[in-house]
């Protein structure tokens, strides 16, 4: 067996007894395909190391049976500690995991503003991770990992934020910024790409190898699962659903380019809508606007269901667009504000399995799924748990070789 | 070492003895990170079967070297001839590939019209890879596998082509009714994957692992390759470019639906719009009228040139819409036909970087790659080549069993 063989094989283990633990080392076999000697074998180096420990078997066989007690492999839950946190609109909402995906805690906290400079926020995460740490009994010397979902264009990959609405500058390598003033390793992502790992790890895509998830906060978001993998595009600025245009020389997005969805769909698309009917009142809060238009579109008032119905039919027309190109098992519409529910409404639905390509199947399954931030956070707990077993698994390597 | 790992061990070794044969054993292990043990297993049960052969080494190693002498590894080509072909508008292409991919040879052959019933068109079929077996001194006997790329909504996995311009019926279990009449394992795919099956396998995809290939005829095609693999969607109708959306209640499509892409690049509709224009002739050729419009456009009429001018921008913002979603290495634009010069034109490719997200590093590179129907059957050819290899495998699997 090759280094790398072995390598892929300690990872796989780790996953399946992750998914699936309590699990015997015979089950384990047959579910990965590796031989039961190579099973043997690396379970032996991951209990060694701490990774995973024995339980006994809760057993449905018949008592007074002899030999060797038989034994199942669940992960150690506190071999290692990992930190989730979302960075939304004024807020910060933060996870913390155990290494066998158990939650142990949970913090949610205000952001004085919306947008900062990068060591600002930075510091603004150093402060929650420490409170939920210590809340928990905890210090951040406990701490192995932390990922952060941030909205914005992010090449997860190298820790690099091209653009969020959150930093103050562009290009921020935040990665790094993180690591450095959290003292741990720290990875981030697109906030909706975290999603779709959520969905995918403990999720409504736990079945699913392909689907694709579409949020909808002040921006709309995208995360895809590609053979059971989050796809996040060769520069890390895939998914941008948002940017997709819908309409030539459209609507102007704040992107400053025309005819973007969110221009159409964005809850300043409608805002701006709003500001035209007769009598707004230009120095309305925007969330109440929004409220009031909602509400007198339910009410039937007809410019209010005019700006409604178009920013449906738009949503429609983009979900359709990756329906046509994807053509994926599931779409899950993910997001906690009541602003979305005239987007994520039956009419819209109907609208888009109108205009994707016909053919004599039934389209792709469309869920809703209304989460709160603390899920967002848990979906970059779980990448941070992917990212802090890659690093326990290169130490086992770098031992072993 | 467990029966999956030696079959996906045999497809591995036999895959990157095709790609880079010819090539010694210890390469082939350091490349694959497939053991040497294993590799020398393995090439054992492929030489005794007749898939590969061993060649003398052309060495630049000193003269005089003592011991076994040196031998690499390479396909056996005679051990499996396998066809290619396009179905196209009047046209069927074909190409006779032997195991190693080496070409023997082609035919072109009109059809006496463009949509037929289907075992007329498995019919035609047949007559074609006949002739071109027996031009190249072999009978049907001979050869192991076809694939057919057709135009229109393809399940590969099944065989099943939902709608097809080339087909009077819809759902047609057309890779079946091929097998049968053909008397050999027939597969048959979307014309535009294959296009991006041949980029990969020997175009200008080989070093690229996430890219796209769009095409344009009389519909808009496009196959899109993920980590080294054809995406084919999860009911094999996705890549559906000419039918996403780019205009709410826009244009009228063939299909049905209105705002499609094709709807504003397609030759009919060109065609639709030149009608319009003072003076045009309702019984002209569309061909010669498309002539006529882009000879018009390039000559600075303003008509004609509105026409085309508009064409190529919603093109560039449907392939904008792709950027912003896949964020691919590489889009290829392919094709033969003069009629896409005004889509494959520089001003186009800039309207598209204006208008996808724009962060700190290059856009994706884009190529534009001319060819004829030969080189869409020589991907149908090496998609046929996978099926055949698969084949072969599988009966060394039963026989390992």
């Amino acid at each position: 067996m090759s280094d790398k063989q072995r390598e892929n094989g300690r990872r796989k283990l780790l996953e399946q007894i992750r998914r699936t633990g309590p699990i015997p080392r015979i089950e384990l076999s047959d579910i990965t395909g590796i031989s039961r000697a190579t099973v043997t074998t690396i379970t032996a180096e991951l209990l060694q190391n701490g990774l995973i420990r024995e339980v006994p078997r809760e057993s449905a066989e018949p008592e007074g049976r002899r030999g060797r007690p038989r034994v199942d492999l669940v992960i150690r839950g506190d071999s290692h500690l990992v930190v989730g946190a979302k960075i939304s609109n004024n807020r910060l909402s933060l996870v913390l995991l155990d290494f066998a995906g158990a939650q142990i805690d949970t913090l949610e906290t205000e952001l004085s503003r919306a947008t900062f400079e990068p060591q600002e926020l930075a510091n603004a995460v150093l402060n929650a991770v420490d409170q939920l740490a210590q809340s928990a009994g905890y210090t951040m010397a406990d701490i192995s990992g932390s990922a952060i979902g941030i909205a914005g264009i992010v090449d997860a990959a190298h820790g690099l934020v091209y653009w969020s609405p959150s930093l103050s500058q562009r290009n921020v390598e935040f990665g790094k910024l993180l690591t450095q003033t959290l003292g741990l390793p720290s990875f981030i992502d697109n906030d909706a790409n975290l999603v779709a790992v959520a969905e995918k790890a403990f999720g409504l895509g736990q079945s699913h190898s392909d689907f694709i998830v579409v949020t909808i906060e002040s921006g709309v978001g995208m995360g895809l699962v590609i053979g059971n993998e989050i796809y996040r595009g060769t520069r890390g600025c895939g998914a941008e659903f948002g940017h997709t245009k819908v309409h030539l020389d459209g609507a102007l997005c704040r992107c400053g380019q025309r005819g973007c969805l969110e221009a159409y769909v964005g809850d300043y698309a409608l805002v701006r809508e709003a500001m035209t009917m007769p009598g707004a009142d230009p120095n309305a809060d925007p969330g109440e606007t929004i409220e009031a238009l909602l509400r007198d579109a339910k009410a039937g008032e007809a410019t209010a269901k005019s700006i409604v119905y178009r920013a449906g039919r738009v949503f429609a027309l983009g979900l359709a667009n990756l329906v046509n190109i994807f053509d994926p098992q599931l779409i899950i519409l993910a997001g906690e504000q009541m602003q979305s529910d005239h987007l994520y409404a039956d009419p819209v639905i109907a609208e888009m399995r109108k205009s994707i390509v016909q053919i004599d199947k039934a389209p792709p399954e469309v869920v809703i799924h209304k989460w709160g931030n603390l899920m967002w956070a848990r979906g970059a707990a779980a990448y941070a748990l992917d990212n802090v077993s890659e690093i326990a698994l290169s130490e086992l390597n770098e031992h072993a070789a």
